[in-house]
């Protein structure tokens, strides 16, 4: 029996706030297999949190916790000079958030997401990285932990015994060592769908992506990352989608959510 | 046989935030035997959170969440005209937030007593208390709801099944029908603590409280609230606590803790 | 000579917030005559607000400070229990920010609207009215004060000596005592784009409205509130805009705004 | 005629926030004679900025904008990556904040000097730093820019033409390059008042501070950063102000407030 191919498709949601709405959550949702849902540090209120979850359960999409830095009016995109146990405070009271929000609505976590410049500063810095595992360990060892294929953070929740999703991403270029094209280098985004499309289907069927210097490396693609903004989100969403279910991959979070 | 009196004493705690400290919890710690944990929306955060877990912990202290109104400035002590599934949403998720900090410690929660305006407002605003009781009722419902003695908030949980503590005051009169004298009447605070303390005796031994007007009136004396800062926050805990044990009353939490 | 009709036509902008967008300010600015510009409480933030102060500079509208409660999550529509000092200390402060940042990009403030919660309690309340047109007195006393035509608020910048300006609404109805018909109430908003246009000639052509109660009453119409967010919030600014100018109504603020 | 020497001693005040108390103003204010008033983003709200500026008016002491990045639960202190419009943009909200509260209690700003980590960084990035001094230039120009002695902040003040206060540490040891030596280093703090006074002193007689590999370096010292909290502030301010009186050095802010 040859192992079918499966692949969760993710994207950042219930990033509203209070009068603001954001992205597009309820067109991307059927594209995709899990959602990040914000905990409210920067982006997400207790409202915003409780009609995602709904969202997601109706759709049968994975809910995972995405927390990030409190800096609201920066939307966590800025980097924060925090101590690896300030890491771990904040992510284990936005998990525990979110894990609530779930249970109210009938339904429970399946991962963390780390969002922004948290997520970014846990790619590379050990000891964020095993903050925010330890934190999942200790208040939901079950969860799926989310992060950069290859990263730190990847690293430290398997260190701990914690299932680990590595994440890919369509529209980004890589380097030889596997990391992603800086985002302040020219060719850092593949803007071409096509090309998009055509990596992730590689880097999931062979596990390989060729990287900015011609060479092709190996990646472990276990989750893509899609975007829930921007003109072409839901265009992309729809055809990647169909992409990989026409190659005969299955889309699927590694565990189903469950509703009570 | 004759069945053993029974009362719990709780405080606030966990009300520092950032670099400001507030309270004196440690000294506090020893005299109560529940403590009702900020969350982070009226006082408290992540780092504050944990410490007081721990401290709680340590002291054999029952747990429990302390949710307030989102309003760090006034401390939560402000009405705000939040809808009733406002309510629920705040709660809900100040909840899941204690609640895991709670766990990743080690411990679990106890109860939820809501602070301040919430408190004040959910005691007569039977749609709001509806929402508070409905979403421990839905995220935590072995928990035992704190509310002001024969208020709506008691009520509503009751409705719901769920576990109640009726809270006396030590420090403040009582009406007629109940209620406690407001707060701007002159006549609405104890200032005497031995008066104070034979108040509390009279509510946990004979059920009853000598109202203002004159008259007994029953009361049902769960849980009696002590306050963690004034002058003589401490010493007044330290008396009535050994005044209750010397008049033979257990002091205990309705479930203690457990330290997984 | 005839003196010529004059009034004001302004409505909220500024109201984005950090990653998240709201209104159409661009788009409405051709057809008000003055901006009045949150100020970070309950939305805005500073690069917001530069933004905001700048395209109402290029329009030549008039720039107003919009303070609010400080509830971010809720857009400052909810009462809150604030002192008169509160409102004071607040009015101050958000006042302050605007200036400064209409001052570093060269223009002035001309007025100061309260915003959502603050606005209607200030209406009916004559100390929180007392102490927001304090706060301009003592801060910039040549500022305009905004409030509800008839309202403890514009009463209360009179017994100032504050310029006021009186306020009505296109869309709402009126009550027999001049005050507007509760939005509980069923009829109390107009949805028909010709009676409202109609009401606002109305009010400043013959200085009267028709009750709800079939009777006409005196009311002083310096300023017209529009709407900047909703379907047809830019139809109805075009229209209004017309159907005034096409009347022989001057449109303009006071003062005009002075590029420095 | 010799000259007489003259040194400005500087303190963070105002650090409270809502319910929380933090610092000895009061104590420390006869000892200073500028203070350094936080404006809402890292410490400090509307009403402490208000009691602040009566106690600073009321002691003569020089009022001083205190801007600080928006991180309250960080206190400011810790880096964030914010852009240098974002720094713009926040030092212009919160210097108009402050001015408006002086304002209003009849006095104005002297200064503006940033804290914590804006403070820091400030030192030593161009970008930033120039973007704090051009938003006191396009806001308040007549303003005295603190800044570390030698740094980039003083030195885009001086480009701007600004009036710029070089601030000298009483208790931190110096580089041969004229730098403070990093906290992380053991040698960084001096704890023995004696010594620390001395090296103030010198800096002010002298114009020269010893540093840590054993030579003299010239030191421009306007202004001297005293410290409001710790076991021994209030004691060392009391000692640094009489032995500077006491060597003949006038203590005083360049420009004196004005209560109007």
């Amino acid at each position: 029996m040859i192992p079918t191919l499966t692949v969760d498709l993710n994207c950042d949601m219930g990033e509203s706030f209070g009068a603001w709405s954001l992205g597009n959550d309820a067109a991307i949702l059927p594209f995709v297999t899990s959602a990040n849902i914000a905990c409210g540090f920067h982006a997400g209120d207790p409202a915003v949190m409780k009609q995602t979850v709904r969202a997601a359960l109706r759709h049968g999409v994975a809910i995972g916790a995405h927390p990030g830095l409190p800096d609201l009016v920066g939307f966590g995109r800025r980097d924060m000079a925090i101590s690896a146990e300030e890491a771990f405070d904040m992510t284990v009271y936005q998990l525990g958030a979110i894990a609530a929000v779930a249970k109210a609505e009938g339904g429970q976590l399946h991962h963390l997401k780390p969002h922004g410049a948290l997520y970014n500063m846990a790619a590379t810095n050990a000891a964020l990285a095993e903050a925010i595992a330890e934190a999942v360990y200790k208040v939901q060892p079950e969860l799926t932990l989310y992060g950069l294929a290859g990263s730190e953070l990847t690293k430290a929740g398997e260190k701990l015994g914690l299932r680990t999703a590595h994440e890919v991403f369509a529209d980004r270029t890589y380097q030889a060592d596997g990391t992603l094209t800086p985002r302040r280098q020219p060719d850092a985004l593949i803007t071409d769908a096509d090309v998009a499309i055509a990596q992730v289907l590689r880097m999931v069927q062979a596990g390989q992506v060729r990287t900015q210097q011609g060479h092709d490396v190996a990646i472990r693609a276990d989750t893509v990352c899609l975007h829930g903004d921007g003109a072409h989100a839901l265009e992309f969403a729809q055809r990647l989608n169909a992409a990989l279910r026409g190659a005969g991959v299955t889309l699927q979070a590694g565990l189903k959510p469950t509703a009570s």
